[in-house]
């Protein structure tokens, strides 16, 4: 982290859920200032199109043919992009710090002694649950926590562990874990949980054309392959998933009341 | 939660860690749309000073003789203050949907037909961890999060599953812990944690006079009490917790700038 009397070069921000509204004033105002913004697939145009019209845009979501470009190269253009006097802003979905592998590149910079800074954002737990009415924590339903991460990679088996997982009292948070949905739901029921337990599925969540698919850890899977719902999806398993309820698409003129906030906002 | 056609006259909104930027934009505005503000002791006086001058303000955060509202007197009162055509702001540190007791006020506003919005915020194991450079997740080192309370009503033990939340591939932040400190040191160190794992706690983090102790989760209670660092406090058990950095108070030039942005934002 750098000190505070330098210059930032080099901003990891969070873009948080997809809302641009749910993006914090420090972000916000990060990217009203970028010279270059780097740029994955989970953060939308509407967030883009914040950042200056000048401002340069490097999408490192994927490289051609579709395979995701390795962190060590994300690593290496910040380092190389970092200037004195610019100001690169480097957009991440979520929480940069939360699966977003922020801190490999927090690490980097620190090694190359490049002051930076994190701007964290609102992780998806929090932003897409909120959005369905869904508590993390709830009295005499969750007293706590868990986010894991649902992917694995390529040829390998999920590596994670179910009996300490199955907990009813706590509210349980899989980023990424659609295509591992039915392994995750046998498993826990395997590990103890009952399989009644309320459980939702969240795609897009706080985007035009978010979907909720909602059911228990026993027939989520089948519904959410029902409803079609494709990656990538949070899911939520236990109790508090039960107050799950679709508000439908969200509206446009939210979009409009931010655009006027932010027009006026910039010129600060 | 409201119909989105319906005006919204509640706002649950998450105040973030405690700095005026990390609120969000969406926050924001709701707080610079205020008839009413229903605040706790977590928010900050920044942050109240966002509201417009004639706003009313109703602390509820501690009764006369130090007891706290009790959460139902809180939930009747939102009851109450709700009417068509007034925006009441019901403002809780962090997230109201992480350890806030936000779900129990939104259920009652439910079962009141009352319209009301649920807007996240950058809970504490986010906002403060990243302020000191600490990540919830980082390759290798923790691949899950887990957050609980540390906090017990007067005169209960803390039944917290020790066995399960003694995992060294995981970051676990403990919310109002650090009055049980040694307890929690102790049982994870029992539960077979090594004593050696990096931990920190963190007091005030993201606003002036922030304070950092870190240790191991053996020596941390006698660090704390070396340190005079008192409550609340967040506690960081695990790897990630090497991390973390003191990086000094927050300048006041940053609140200059924000100061400026809020209010040309405000004309919008």
């Amino acid at each position: 982290m750098s000190d505070r009397l330098e210059t930032v070069q080099v901003y990891l921000v969070g873009a948080g859920p997809g809302d641009p509204e749910l993006l914090t004033v420090k972000a916000l105002r990060a990217i009203q200032q970028a010279d270059i913004l780097v740029y994955d697939r989970l953060v939308g145009e509407d967030i883009l199109e914040l950042a200056p019209a000048e401002a340069q845009r490097i999408f490192v979501g994927k490289e051609s043919g579709c395979h995701p470009v390795p962190q060590d190269r994300i690593n290496a253009l910040l380092v190389g992009l970092a200037s004195p006097g610019r100001t690169v802003v480097r957009l991440k979905g979520g929480d940069p710090f939360v699966f977003g592998r922020g801190s490999e590149e927090a690490e980097e910079l620190r090694n190359n002694a490049i002051p930076y800074e994190v701007i964290p954002g609102i992780t998806a737990a929090s932003g897409c649950l909120a959005e369905f009415g869904v508590p993390l924590t709830h009295r005499g339903m969750a007293t706590s926590v868990r986010l894991v991460t649902g992917h694995q990679r390529a040829g390998e088996m999920l590596d994670l562990n179910w009996k300490s997982l199955a907990d009813p009292d706590t509210t349980l948070v899989l980023y990424m874990a659609l295509a591992n949905l039915e392994e995750i739901s046998d498993r826990l029921i395997e590990a103890g949980l009952p399989p009644e337990t309320p459980a939702a599925a969240i795609r897009g969540g706080t985007m035009p054309g978010q979907q909720l698919c909602t059911g228990t850890l026993a027939d989520l899977p089948q519904r959410v392959l029902a409803a079609g719902l494709n990656p990538p999806a949070l899911i939520v398993v236990g109790r508090v998933a039960a107050f799950a309820r679709d508000r439908g698409n969200r509206p446009a003129d939210i979009t409009a009341d931010f655009a006027a906030f932010v027009r006026e906002a910039g010129h600060a």
